[in-house]
């Protein structure tokens, strides 16, 4: 078995929000596809994944760089002892080939959209949904039931916040969701108490209801907003100040007896090592957001989980940043705490599949094969377009 | 004044060598050219630099998102209240704009090689080198005697290492050269402090020869190694383990007396933040190697000088990695501790001019206007032809 061709291609997010730090509809994500040589049911086996949402695409770090050692490579050094899979130890550290340690930053994205890719290859050659291939080739049980998933959203309405977040919030719970999670910081601290008081109106629980700073506030209003979110029980309160400040994160938890979620903007296992190490997180309530689609794929995944593990985190504390079906089949296959999904925005590659109801606050893969991409109907026309079909 | 076009060119590393943990032979660097619309004597002003050496060119990142960003701006908004210089800060924003916190890794090397083109730039519109320019614009007395620099190579060569070593270090001593780093951690222990007494023969100096592990150690390793180098009193010891394990390092620095060396794979403010706050490392004796041209250029650079100026380190302690004319300014400029030289390796990047005299172990700047960067002899074909000329 081999690589018959790799195809990525950049595709435009459409994300038609902003969330004062960044504007989404500026943001790219790298669709890509390993064509193998192998035919399943008279048809080419192709893998296909993409670099999570939120971030940008890779297509030069790929074309440059990792494309051509994955080509270059013997094609039988990089199978399993079977020969009937490809070994994703062995991919990984092809793709990372004469890379130095440190610098997790693009490149984790653009090893993520090919290793992930494997993956969807392999469980495809096996004919079975990639959660079951994960779970199996892992050792886990997945979670047969349907998955937690918490709409995000909440955004600013400037004039009329307070009945248009509930309307918003209100059309997610018609779409089947039960957990929210909303913006603050854009406004003032008043503002904002305001609306998260709408968002537990309609959530009918505190516990339903998380916050998301996006990383802008300073050390100071981080711990003065923690002091008023307090009160109100909330799900978590997400990325208070800059992704790498520990600190920041140590003396909020010290202060904020709620749960405290981050880990969206670390993309390696030496800096999610860190963050173990050195912000002060609680095992018994804080959340762990780190996306295997921006941090080298699945194979680091494991390495993460494997850290979070021994700092006392049970699996079910981490609910990885990117609400869409890749990471839907990894949480399923390994048992993690949920999934986000951001309803309506960053199409073509946010959400699920029609095949994958979301009902009352859970929802699970299909029984397509692989991460069943072809079957998110924004999605296959790029990737036809992609194959060339 | 405004910006007429800006090119950029991936160009192979001559790097003939490996470190044991990459092949430098596939390394590229980004060569980029800012072209404005002014004229100085006859010529189009045009602002020169690259994403210094050790990594990878990175034309995706700056084509994909940040020249469109720079040529979209409005001219204006990038200049200072003079509107004779680009204003560096604004130059710098408008680069990263959109970019997420966190993530400090391949596009650092982007932004740094665009944002130090036009330092080169406001230095040839000033018509004095960038070294006099940098130093002005930030407030600094530049050094006027030539910085110290130093011979890094000791390469291994099997079978006959420490003959061919002290020929190695010898020739850099012919070249100029008074000190030297050498590799270790290719080989056993006994046979790398035999080949450390091999150079310190030649350099007739301990303080004259530091070692260079290039991240490979595991901890009980680095310590090991410690434990034996100690006593030869060395220059420095240089990352021992992965760049972000900032754990290792405090152990070391509790066990190890002399000097230890870091940091050319943290590439922001950010991460140097934590190494300030986490390594233990000492500002009497530690050297930190982080580098502008890794690092998103010297806007980032000041910012990282300020935090670890705050936690004690005199400039002297900073010795950047990168070895070449774009860094020599830069120490030059801000009176940092020194530059490295690869003599021989790294073409055309790497080194100095023939009119950057390298002499008793100093080396200082030429007068040419800005970096210089034409003067090389190396470079300049590679120059001509990103400009068509």
């Amino acid at each position: 078995m081999r690589i018959k061709a790799i195809y990525e291609r950049s595709i435009a997010l459409q994300g038609n929000i902003a969330n004062a730090v960044v504007d989404f509809s500026k943001h790219t994500v790298s669709l890509v596809a390993i064509v193998s040589d192998q035919v399943r049911n008279g048809k080419t086996v192709t893998g296909l994944a993409f670099n999570s949402i939120g971030r940008f695409a890779q297509g030069g770090i790929m074309r440059e760089r990792m494309i051509p050692r994955l080509m270059q490579a013997d094609p039988t050094s990089l199978l399993d002892a079977s020969g009937l899979h490809f070994d994703l130890s062995r991919i990984s550290a092809n793709i990372m080939r004469d890379e130095k340690p440190g610098g997790h930053g693009d490149r984790a994205g653009a090893a993520a959209a090919l290793e992930l890719a494997f993956w969807d290859l392999n469980a495809k050659l096996a004919d079975e949904p990639a959660y079951q291939h994960i779970a199996k080739t892992l050792e886990q049980t997945p979670i047969t039931q349907g998955v937690p998933v918490y709409a995000a959203g909440g955004y600013y309405y400037p004039g009329e916040s307070s009945r248009k977040l509930a309307e918003e919030l209100k059309a997610y719970q018609d779409l089947g969701y039960r957990v929210f999670k909303i913006k603050i910081g854009g406004a003032e601290l008043a503002e904002d108490l305001s609306r998260i008081e709408t968002a537990i109106k309609v959530a009918g629980d505190t516990g339903a209801v998380a916050v998301d700073a996006n990383g802008r506030f300073n050390p100071s209003t981080a711990l003065a907003y923690g002091k008023e979110l307090a009160a109100y029980k909330l799900r978590w309160y997400e990325e208070p100040g800059d992704p790498l400040d520990y600190t920041l994160l140590a003396e909020l938890g010290e202060h904020y007896q709620g749960s405290i979620a981050t880990g969206e903007n670390l993309f390696s296992a030496a800096d999610s090592h860190n963050l173990m190490r050195y912000a002060g997180l609680r095992p018994d309530k804080d959340i762990l957001q780190m996306d295997p689609g921006l941090s080298y794929g699945l194979t680091e995944y494991q390495k993460i989980l494997a850290l979070t593990t021994a700092a006392g985190f049970h699996r079910t504390q981490c609910i990885p940043h990117g609400g869409h079906l890749i990471n839907l089949h990894i949480v399923t296959a390994l048992g993690l705490g949920g999934c986000e999904a951001y309803p309506g925005v960053f199409e073509p590659f946010g959400g699920y599949s029609t095949q994958c109801r979301v009902d009352n606050g859970r929802v699970m893969p299909s029984d397509a094969p692989g991460f069943g991409l072809e079957q998110k109907t924004e999605l296959a026309p790029h990737i036809d377009h992609l194959l060339g079909i």
